[in-house]
C-alpha cells in the first residue's frame, strides 16, 4: 500500500473536524481518486461520510488501503502547522507508521489496527422530501437559541418554503423561522418535522463555517441530512442524525 | 396590561447589566413613560435603581402594570441578538407570558409571580455632603489594585477635591488617589470616608463601559452612591452600598 | 540602603516574567551599576541568573543591598501599569518596605527576609562545545510538537551546523530539525545531545518573545543553556537548565 500526500493544513484540518466532531478513531478509506472516511458515534445517532478528492491535495500518489488512526493525534499534529503551511504524509507500510512533515518537524504517528476500531455505518439512501439550503451561520444561531431552554430541537419545513427550528423549555420556548428570504433555496414536497439531540446538532454544526451553504434535507419523523461541501467541492461532508422518538405535545 | 416596544439589543442590554449585578429576579414596573427597576441583594448590601425611559425606545406602548422577570434568562434572550439588532418585546397578558422577537427568532418568556420576588429596597434620600464626578475607568482601575490586597476597601474625598480609595492587606497596603487634574469635578463640602466590601463595589462597577462619568456621592461613615447615565440619558442607573464598621486602623 | 529608581513597566515585567517561571519569592541584588537576580527552583533543576543595568532605567538611585520579595506580589502590581506607563521604585529602608508607584497608584510592598529564601545558586562556567542561535519561536514550535507526546525531549546540536529537539512518545515520535538556513548562527565543536525535561524547558521558554534572539549552549549529557536579551542589551538572561539521565532507548 502507497500513501505519499502533501495537502494545506487548513483543508485537511477543516475537512478532518467533520470526522472527530462524532468518533475519536477512525478508518480512512484510502484510494488512488483520494480518501473516503464514513463513522458513526457510540450510540449510534451521528454519523459522517467525508470524502477528500485526491485534487484537494497539492501532490497524491496513493493506491488501495485502509489506515487506523487516532484523529486525537492527528488533529494535534496538524494544529502544529500555520495557516499557510503544507503538511506531508507519507506512509511506512513495514512499520505501520505514517510520517507527517511540516516545514521541519516530523510527527511519526503509529497507526491503530483497523479491525479494533467501531465497524463503519452504512449511510442510508433515503428518500426525504424536503432540502432546504441556508448559510451555516443561521443554523448556529437556531442551536444556540434553542440550547437556551432545552436538551432537544424540532426541525421542520414547511411547503410554503420556510425552515422552522423550535425549542420547547420547561417554562420558555423559542421558534427560529426562516423564510424563503432568509433562506437560498428550499424545494419542499410535503411538510416535515422530526425531533433531534442539540448535542448531536452542536456537534456536527460546530465545525461548519459561518458562510459555508449548508443542505438540509429532511421528512416526517425522519433522519436530517446535512451536505455541504469545502476547497471549491473537492471535500464533501455528509452528516445524518437519527431522530428522537417525538414525544407527546 | 400593555406593553409592546421596540429597542436596541445594546441599549436594554447595558442597561439590564445595572440590575442583575445585584439580583437574577427582579419586577419591572411599566408605565407608559418607561420602565423602573428597583433591586436589592439577599444581604440588603446593595441596591440599584434602574429607569429607561420611553424615549430609549424605538417604539413604545404600554400602560401601568408589573412584570416579574427572571433577569437570566431575559439576559441570554437579549445575548443572541448582533450588536445593531432590534429586540421587540410583546406582553400576552392573558397567558403572562412576554413574547421576545430578534429578527426570524421568537423567544417566549414566562413570566414570575411578581409577589414571589424579594420585596424593592426604598433607596433612601441622603444628605451626602461630597460629590466627585470621574469616569469609570479611574474607579475600575482602582478596584482591581484593591483587591490584589483585601477584600474591603475605604473611599473617600477630601475637601481639597481629591479621591481617595484605600486596601490595608495582612501585609500590604494599596492607595489610590485622583486629584482635581483626574477627576471631571470634586464638590466636597468636608471629608468624607467610609468602608465597603469590594465585592459590591466589583460587582456594581462591572457593567459601567470605561469612558462613562461616574458621580459618587459620598459622606462620612455613610453609603456612597453611584450615579451614571446611558444612551443619551434616555437610561439612569443609581446604584447604593451600605458601608461596613470601620474597623479600628 | 538606597533605592530610589523608575522604570518602563514593560522592561520591568519582561525581566523579572525570567525569574518568576522558576520561582515565587527571589533576593534582588541592588548595586550602583544595577539589579541581579539569580535563582534555582526547588527540585535544584532549572536555574536563572537575570541582570537588569543601570541603563535600563530612566533613572536610577541605589548604593549596595539585598531585597527579599515576592515575586507573585511585585508582578501584580507591575500588571496594573499600562504599556506605557513608568514604575517608580522607593525603598523605605526603616520600615523595610518597598514603595511602588503607579501614575496616582501607591502599592506598598513588605519585603521578605532575604535569610527565609532559599540560597542562591552558584550557576557554574561550563565549557559546553555547542553554540547554537535562533528564534524564541523557533524553539517555542519544537516544544509544543514534543509536549504532544512526552514529558522530556532530546536535545542536542550537529557539527554540520543543525538543532535537533527530539521527543520519543509511548506510540508517537517527533524531531524538529532545523538547519543552517533555519538557524541564525551555529559554533558545534563536536555533536552534543543531551535529555531535559519538557517542564523545565516550557517554564524558561515561556517568558521568551518570539522574535527574541535566543542562543543555546549545549553539551553532550551536559546542562543546556540559554542566554537572551532584551531592552536594547540592558536586560540580559541567563537560564541553565541540568540534563535528566539518559534512559536506553
Amino acid at each position: 500500500m502507497t500513501f505519499d500526500a502533501t495537502i494545506a493544513s487548513g483543508v485537511i484540518g477543516d475537512a478532518l473536524d467533520s470526522v472527530s466532531a462524532l468518533v475519536s478513531e477512525c478508518k480512512i478509506h484510502v484510494n488512488d481518486d483520494g480518501l473516503e472516511i464514513r463513522a458513526v458515534d457510540p450510540a449510534n445517532v451521528g454519523m459522517v461520510d467525508l470524502r477528500l478528492d485526491a485534487d484537494a491535495f497539492e501532490a497524491y500518489d496513493a493506491d488501495g488501503g485502509v489506515l487506523g488512526v487516532s484523529l486525537d493525534r492527528l488533529e494535534d499534529v496538524i494544529g502544529m502547522a500555520g495557516s499557510g503551511d503544507m503538511v506531508q504524509f507519507a506512509l511506512d507500510e513495514e512499520t505501520r507508521k505514517l510520517h507527517i512533515t511540516i516545514g521541519g518537524l516530523e510527527y511519526t504517528l503509529a497507526l491503530i489496527d483497523p479491525d479494533s476500531i467501531r465497524q463503519e455505518p452504512d449511510i442510508p439512501d433515503l428518500d426525504l422530501p424536503a432540502t432546504i439550503i441556508c448559510q451555516g451561520s443561521d443554523i448556529s444561531r437556531a442551536l444556540t437559541a434553542a440550547d437556551l431552554v432545552s436538551d432537544h430541537v424540532r426541525m421542520g419545513a414547511r411547503e410554503a418554503g420556510a425552515l422552522e427550528i423550535a425549542a420547547d423549555g420547561d417554562t420558555d420556548d423559542v421558534e427560529v423561522t426562516l423564510d424563503s428570504d432568509d433562506l437560498l433555496s428550499a424545494t419542499v414536497d410535503e411538510d416535515a418535522q422530526s425531533l433531534f439531540s442539540l448535542d448531536y446538532l452542536d456537534s456536527i454544526e460546530g465545525p461548519i463555517d459561518s458562510d459555508t451553504d449548508v443542505s438540509l434535507l429532511m421528512g416526517q419523523e425522519m433522519p436530517v441530512k446535512l451536505r455541504y461541501s469545502m476547497a471549491d467541492g473537492d471535500v464533501e461532508v455528509v452528516n445524518m442524525i437519527a431522530p428522537r422518538i417525538q414525544s407527546e405535545g
